[in-house]
Order: C-alpha cells, then structure tokens, then sequence
C-alpha cells in the first residue's frame, strides 16, 4: 500500500486561528479549465493620471468632492460608507422580531487611502521611501480611529479580479464599535491558546515556521512572510513578527517599519513575477481590538497581515471559492508548500520598469 | 432625530444557523462602478451539442474516459476527484506536528451528474417532468453514497462568474467521511436551538417567514422558497419546506418530489428573468448526515437548498466578496426584503424560448 504523501494525496489541514478545516487536493491542479478567464492586464496601458478618476489627484469624485493635488498618501473619509458614526440606532423591538429574526445597529467610519498620486504605481513599483508613508498613513489612522472605535479594519482590494471598484493604488480603513466575525473569532481561539500555553498563538507560530523553514516566503530581521499551514487561497501569505510580541501596528520600532516596507515590497514584487501581471489580492491587517481595549486584556494577539490572492494557474485562470467550497468547505489545489517553494523560487527584482 | 429605518441605515442582522453577523448597508448599490465587469450571455449562443466537451452525450473526457450516448440524467465518477475510498491514509506523526500544524486524512467520492443531453438546457428551461428526474436521481445518489459515507454534499455551480468549468448543466455530489466545517457549523446550532426549544430550527424560522410574508419569494402547498433574513449574497434564497420535518432529500414523498421541482422551475426561471440572463449561482443541499448517522440522533435537522447568486446590479457587474468581507464581515448592498420584492415582481415565465 502506498504510504500518505501530503504532496500528493488529498487531506484537510487545521486552522487554529479560526477553528476550522481547509481540504487540500494537490492533484485538482491538472483538471481542465473551460471556465472564465480573466483579461490580460499590462502596466504600460495604465495612464499615469486621468482626469475622470477621482481618485486621481486634483479631480472630482462622483460624489461631487474635489480630490485635492495630493503629493503622498491622501486619506477621505468614504462618500458611500457603511459605517458613520451617526448613524441612527434600532430601538428594543426592532433589534429582535423573534428568536430568529434579530438585528443589531452598527456605527463607525470609513476611509479611502491613496497610496501615491499615480494611478501606474502600485505598492510593489513604489520605492520603499513611499512605502514606508503608507504604513506610517496607516498607523496614523489606526491611533486616530483606535481612540473612539474597537476594531479598525486596513485592507487593500487590488486588481479587477479581486472586486477593486477602481484602479488607482488604494486600501481603505473601515473603523467600527463592535468587532467584526473574522476579528471575534480570532480573538476566541487566540484567547484559548494563550490561557493553555501562556505565549501568543502566532508567536509560537512565527517560531515553528522559522524552525521548518519550507513555508518561508520573504524573511528579515524582524519579519516572517510565509504561505501558512492552513493557507485557503492559492498563494496566500501572512507576514508575522519573527520574534516579538506585538500587539497593534502602532506598536512598531522605526526600524520595524522600515523592514516591513521592505518585506511587502519582496512579497508583491515576487507576487506580480510569478505570473508577469499585477497580481489581484485582498489584504488586511489584524491586531488586538482599540477603542479603549487596555493592552492586558489583549495579550493573546499578535499582529498579521494577510494575503488573499486569487490567480491559481496563470495571470488569466483564478481559484473560484464556489460549490463545494460555499457549502461545505473551503478547498486548495496545491499544497502552501509548493506555493511557498514556488514563490521563492521567482525572482525580488520586477520584471516591469516603471516609466520615470 | 431620524428614526432607524432597516432599508435605508446600516444594520447587522444574526443568522443562527452559522451564528456569525451580516452587515447590511442598502445605500452602498448607489457607489460607482469601474471594477470588473462579466461577459454578456446569449442563450441563443450556445450549442446543443458540443463534440469537443467531454460532458456532451457521445464524447470522450480530457482523462480519455468515454461519455456515452445519454438519454436524461447521467452519473459519472469525476476524474479529478478530491476525495475516493482508497486514498492513503496519514501515519500518527505526520498528523500531529506539533500543536499548531495538524492535518487529517480523508475518504470519500466525488461524482458528476449531467442534467440533461442538450447543453443549452439549463434546469430553469427544462420540463417539469425533467427537473423530476433530477430530483429523483438526487434521491438515489444520496441513498447510495449515504450507505457509506456521512456527508453527502449535492451542489450546483452554474455560470462562468460562478467559477463552472464546463458550460455543459451539470452539478455536483462530494461525499466524505466527515463532516465538513459548514456541515459541522449548522449541525452545532441546529441542535442547540433544538435542546433549547424541542423543535427543529428551520421549521419554526417557515413558519415565521409564511407569517411575515415579505421574504417570501416563492410558495406551493410544500415548500417555501424565500430571501433569508440574514442573505449575504445580493439574490440569495433559501428552498424550505413548508410545515413537514423533513431530515433528508430521500424522505420526500411523490407530491414534494413534484412540488419542489417546480418550485425550483418557478425560482429559477424568476432568476433569469431579473436581469435577461442565464443567472449564475452557487446551490447546495443540506440535510441531516448520513452513513448509519441514527434519525434518533438528527431530529434537530431540516432539510433544506441554499442558492448564492453573484449579481447585484445587472446582468454584468456582480458583487464581490473581498476586502472587509473577507478580513472581517460579510456585507450585503441591498436588504433582504427588497431582494425578495424584487424576485417576487418578475415574470416567472421564462423570457426565453429554447429552440425545439
Ligand atoms: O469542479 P469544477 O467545476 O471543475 O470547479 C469548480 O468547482 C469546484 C468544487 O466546488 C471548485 O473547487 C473549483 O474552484 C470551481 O472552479
Ligand atoms: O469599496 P469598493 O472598492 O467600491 O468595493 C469593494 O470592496 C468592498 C469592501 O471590501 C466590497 O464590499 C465590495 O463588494 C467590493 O467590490
């Protein structure tokens, strides 16, 4: 009988994070594809400006705000935000019709970010001086939101592919008083680990994976960006403090700041070489709740940031979480570390030169 | 101070079944588009028989398998399948690496079932009497692969913007040896709403939507089709029935075997219509485990169909579920009620007529 292969046979992995499974079918990847394709993307055919994208410096939005001629990041609040915080709040009976039928009144904000004032310049192109004002913006943005909301969400949509609404470099912050699903249920299960063990879950994580080393994606001093073990996306990533306990973004050194420019860079440089396109994502950033959460009763997070990229195959074929997916359980088609092994592989210069 | 209003303020709304939250945020549909937009459908476009498609009648598969001359229903083995009942099975060691890297094997059967001979048939443009035979052939593979196995996940991804690899109409039937995380969720909740109230909970939440009406999309004497409460995706719907406990697809009797297929036809057809399109969506069918899993055991369950759909605001621009969705909640652009409204008020005959 043939022995168990994890390189080859399907099984399912444990998210400790979440408390839940993801299948692994490495074999899946040769099935054939006559499903949607996604079109071809070239940085050359992005203008620099246009003058009808608001989000383009010196424009007007469709909201009728002016976006001013902004030199760096440029932060607004969203003109069609889910959370404000003066949004008017259910009363008793409308918060529960019956057992079944409950709901719940929210308040918060949201923000757009521009990364840079061109649209062709995504975070990869940027040089790490650039980069480094966007996590200096987000910090900036997470200790102002941070004061009056508990949890306050960084994510970024690129690509089309990924449901980007438009294609000028951008991430949004959306700051709320309760803490989301995603935020709940790490705070659950980290909790738990952290009351058995005595140490943060993703610290105790970040040091197994520098010890198996095959998950490893980018390393520096500070940072560790490997495919985790539990990886649903094709080449998702999480970049991890390497050996310090850090409980928000604004918890960062100087020097911790800069190597993180400098690890992202690695990573979206590697991401868009893998398959010659600017590869589509869905990042977000998660640390211990705000809104007046003292640090002690926080102690079992730890700071990440998560990459959730589509493309399976090619810049044309993604992964499609559907079917069996939405009904049952999440699914990969080839192992993290095969993704790990082929991320590494590719190389941390751009194949595209950015026009001066 | 203005009231709160559920169709104008954003709220979240609790689904007991997963017990996780769904934010809702109506004004949202009003933001510009200029993200990704689908490829235009034309039913007359589509051949009845494609030499080259390995799910066609008389064909031979991309794994050099043989597609025989089918008549109705067809039933294949996948050849590319995730799970089979001789898969190499994980030695203690390689299942526990250490306390944060676990894996488990698996054991199942994937199958594929084709609907009909003709490709351009999709099951809203079938007969009554065909939709029957799906049904029916539903019921025996449940049957069968619920002799053996616990789980049998009996889905549909149809459309290209649903990730469908294969244009043909066909679906899907993954069983496995375990209980997959959604399985695993819905079971937790069901029974502990059951322990709780001594009756199943999605009997009771029919009863309550039959009361309120405004969810309903669809209804016979059986069954309900209706917008659940708390939706995530923009056409989400939910095929109850409408007063019976029912624990499994293979305890129907006759008249439900012909009342849900019509449901299904009016429903479908309904999706279609909305936006003149072949609507893409995501099914599934959940009911009570199998594999010698005692009914005695699974009284809190109910049967029950849940459709995804994708589209939002036209046959081209659909909703994406990224960025604060995936890092924090699920979010939805119009309430569920309006959805329903709207599902209700189209034609529910077909706006297109199939070539003889
Ligand atoms: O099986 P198919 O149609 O080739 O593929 C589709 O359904 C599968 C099962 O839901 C998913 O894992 C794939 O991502 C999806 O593209
Ligand atoms: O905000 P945008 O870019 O218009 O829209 C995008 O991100 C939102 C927040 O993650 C999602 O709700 C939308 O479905 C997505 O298309």
């Amino acid at each position: 009988q043939t022995a168990f292969d994890a390189e080859d046979h399907s099984h399912r992995r444990y998210n400790p994070l979440l408390d839940e499974w993801v299948l692994v079918a490495p074999h899946r990847m040769k099935r054939p594809w006559k499903g949607q394709v996604e079109d071809p993307f070239d940085f050359a055919s992005i203008p620099r400006h246009d003058p009808k994208n608001g989000l383009c410096p010196n424009t007007t939005r469709a909201s009728g705000k002016k976006t001013p001629d902004y030199t760096s990041t440029y932060v607004f609040v969203n003109d069609f935000p889910t959370f404000r915080d003066d949004l008017p709040q259910p009363s008793e009976e409308q918060r529960k019709l019956n057992d079944l039928m409950r709901l719940e009144g929210v308040t918060g904000e949201c923000r757009v970010m521009c990364f840079h004032p061109f649209s062709d310049l995504t975070l990869p192109l940027m040089s790490l001086e650039n980069i480094r004002k966007v996590v200096d913006a987000w910090i900036e943005q997470l200790l102002e939101l941070g004061e009056r909301f508990k949890w306050v969400q960084i994510f970024e949509n690129k690509g089309q592919a990924m449901g980007c609404s438009n294609p000028h470099p951008h991430c949004q912050i959306w700051a709320s008083g309760h803490l989301p699903n995603v935020a709940a249920r790490k705070n659950k299960h980290q909790l738990e680990y952290y009351e058995k063990h005595g140490t943060p879950m993703l610290l105790d994580y970040a040091q197994l994976e520098a010890k198996h080393k095959e998950r490893i994606v980018v390393e520096n001093d500070d940072w560790l960006v490997v495919v985790p073990w539990w990886a649903v996306w094709p080449y998702e990533t999480m970049i991890l403090p390497r050996r310090r306990h850090i409980l928000r973004l604004c918890d960062l050194t100087d020097t911790e700041r800069d190597s993180l420019s400098s690890a992202m860079k690695t990573l979206l440089t590697k991401y868009d070489n893998l398959f010659q396109t600017s590869f589509p994502y869905s990042m977000g950033w998660h640390g211990a709740p705000t809104g007046g959460t003292g640090d002690d009763e926080c102690q079992h997070w730890q700071l990440h940031a998560i990459y959730y990229p589509p493309l399976l195959r090619s810049a044309s074929v993604k992964k499609f979480m559907v079917g069996y997916e939405m009904h049952a359980e999440s699914q990969r088609d080839l192992t993290a570390e095969s993704a790990a092994r082929r991320l590494r592989a590719v190389s941390d210069k751009h194949y595209y030169t950015p026009k001066l």
